[in-house]
């Protein structure tokens, strides 16, 4: 596709929480992803790929030698420059906004640097309840800013040709962040504050619940036409303490976006939740005011399309990441093989987690074609 | 308990798969885990912890201080004191001989460390399928050795007061760590290996079954009462991929046990399966012929109860170790609460994955006190 960053735009209105109005927006050329997160059918599977925008790609490297990544965050014409880069490469039906769920914790107040070999880096982590004293309230409009900068422009740069995916980290993966400092094979600093501090993590989800519903309305209000919730490590607690920690404010973000799109109709857009490794609350899951579920690749793609149809929701997922390192024969009769399950209404294809950096392009890309075959 | 190391013993048989006749031991006072684990009715349920000897004991710190952990594996005495060091603290139900998962790649001829602050490692991992040239097939009246003498001393140290459970790494969990060379938070490094080369990995992950089938029978013919098989990494592949790189070995390894248990009435000891993260696939387990399958903490335990009726198999767990850093009156109520659902037959308590080594061993003795309530 033809995409270059757009150089000029009307103004972007000033409050962080106003619709923009879709007329400001080029009209769609396509609309499969928006078609199947609602249940419609569509003319071809709707397919993208977490973390499309990113370290597998040459052309995306070549900006990381010029921009750490939280500066590719917040400096909207790098950040829409990177959205744009797979959907020159390949026939995705959306584009994701290039940000990272760890830009919440950040506007809670808390310092996070990305680390060239070891990923995340709070150096500053909750250690204890007295440090949530920490975590501030922030200020929306000159907090979300830049994410929201990028997002209008990212919009406008599309021109229609797909629809841009907004997102945010859950809360219960963001405070594992924010107590472990980073990642964990383990996580057993976060689940020790929980079992030991049940009330006061409790408060801690609450206030980042808070900020998740603002930053994810005011993404929509800015042009993010679909969003996703990416609670990575909800597979950490039990049935009984995700009932408890994890389930509850997952539904206070659903309820919420679902009441502001009664409100102001022209933000009413699809929701997808992405709770990885949370297979064994699968039901529990579709039984909230989600939209849409992505499933990551230990769940049978068969069984959760029967309880999808059950429950009227859409499923998005599955392939393994790592099979995209298999020969290209065999990614293309696995991919088509699962999108044949899927099928053209009520699924939405996609890997079953980011796509691994040490990806060949050509293999994504092939990955990509099955599925459009189907 | 009073419990030593024996100091004199009748001598083990000469050859590692000579039954040892069940007259040379003690007779037993406490059976409750053979029971539970056939399925037979007991008076207490049963409970034993994974890794009980280990990290959390301020006297096996004491021994650590004079040998690494692989010594300790390797010199009988020793190994046979840290199994012996839970049991004196604990109510304790079994005994589980103190040794490692990966002893099994060593006699394989790969070396392993046991680094301080980053767990195994392996200085030279399996880079490509011409790395499977340097595996061999042990000798195991020579490499078997010292963990059968551990196992033989340890059954006569323990003066029938607890049935000894013998264990191994499963061969996939066995495959990805010869793989990655150590852990990892996703193990890309051995999935891509499967899926770039699935026939050289099945000739690898048969080796090690043959291996894994040889030295379990050998523990059960040096004293082993029950045994363990411990799929840590089972949850790695998605249900068509376990069907092919994991389920066919595990199957494997409990029909041979099975057979040799019919061939020698005297070796036919319970088998249990602890395939970690690999509830999704829990029917399919419970249709192999294992007696009996741990759970981890993320199972619902009155739905693995139905199945484990259904299939007439018995359930193990699944108390989520991080639990154990909750107040002592919430540890009493979460463990007496799963204990009833697990019930007086068909049942053994365990937590759902190995204890951290900052749990409070006060805390542990809660758990096994609330089990032994019921």
């Amino acid at each position: 596709m033809d995409l270059q960053v757009a150089e000029s735009l009307p103004p972007r209105p000033t409050s962080h929480n106003t619709p923009i109005g879709q007329a400001n927006f080029p009209p769609m050329e396509n609309t499969r992803i928006l078609q199947a997160a609602r249940g419609e059918e569509v003319d071809k599977i709707p397919v993208w790929v977490m973390r499309q925008a990113g370290r597998y790609l040459p052309e995306f490297l070549k900006v990381k030698e010029s921009y750490d990544f939280f500066t590719i965050c917040t400096t909207p014409n790098v950040a829409c420059e990177v959205t744009l880069q797979p959907l020159r490469r390949f026939a995705l039906d959306a584009a994701i906004i290039f940000s990272d769920i760890l830009v919440v914790p950040q506007f809670m107040g808390m310092e996070v640097l990305m680390l060239p070999a070891k990923g995340p880096s709070f150096p500053q982590p909750l250690l204890s309840p007295e440090d949530a004293k920490r975590l501030i309230k922030p200020d929306p409009e000159t907090a979300f800013k830049p994410y929201l900068d990028s997002i209008y422009l990212t919009r406008h740069s599309l021109k229609g040709k797909v629809p841009l995916i907004g997102f945010t980290g859950g809360p219960f993966t963001l405070f594992t962040y924010m107590v472990e400092g980073g990642s964990s094979n383990t996580f057993t600093k976060s689940r020790k504050w929980i079992f030991a501090h049940p009330e006061e993590t409790k408060n801690i989800l609450q206030m980042i619940t808070d900020v998740v519903c603002e930053f994810l309305y005011a993404q929509v209000c800015s042009g993010a036409q679909i969003i996703q919730v990416f609670e990575s490590h909800a597979g950490l607690l039990g049935p009984a303490d995700f009932n408890e920690f994890i389930l509850p404010y997952l539904n206070q973000i659903a309820s919420f976006m679902k009441a502001k799109g009664r409100e102001n109709p022209e933000t009413d857009v699809p929701l997808i939740l992405f709770a990885k490794d949370a297979g064994f609350m699968l039901e529990e899951l579709f039984m909230t005011s989600y939209d849409a579920f992505g499933l990551d690749w230990t769940i049978d793609i068969s069984k959760a399309k029967v309880l999808g149809q059950k429950y009227k929701k859409t499923i998005q997922g599955n392939f393994d990441p790592a099979m995209l390192y298999a020969p290209q024969d065999t990614i293309r009769a696995r991919a088509f093989a699962m999108a044949q399950v899927g099928g053209k209404s009520g699924y939405i294809a996609n890997l079953g987690h980011g796509i691994y950096p040490d990806t060949s392009p050509d293999h994504l890309q092939t990955f990509i074609e099955a599925v459009h075959t189907v």
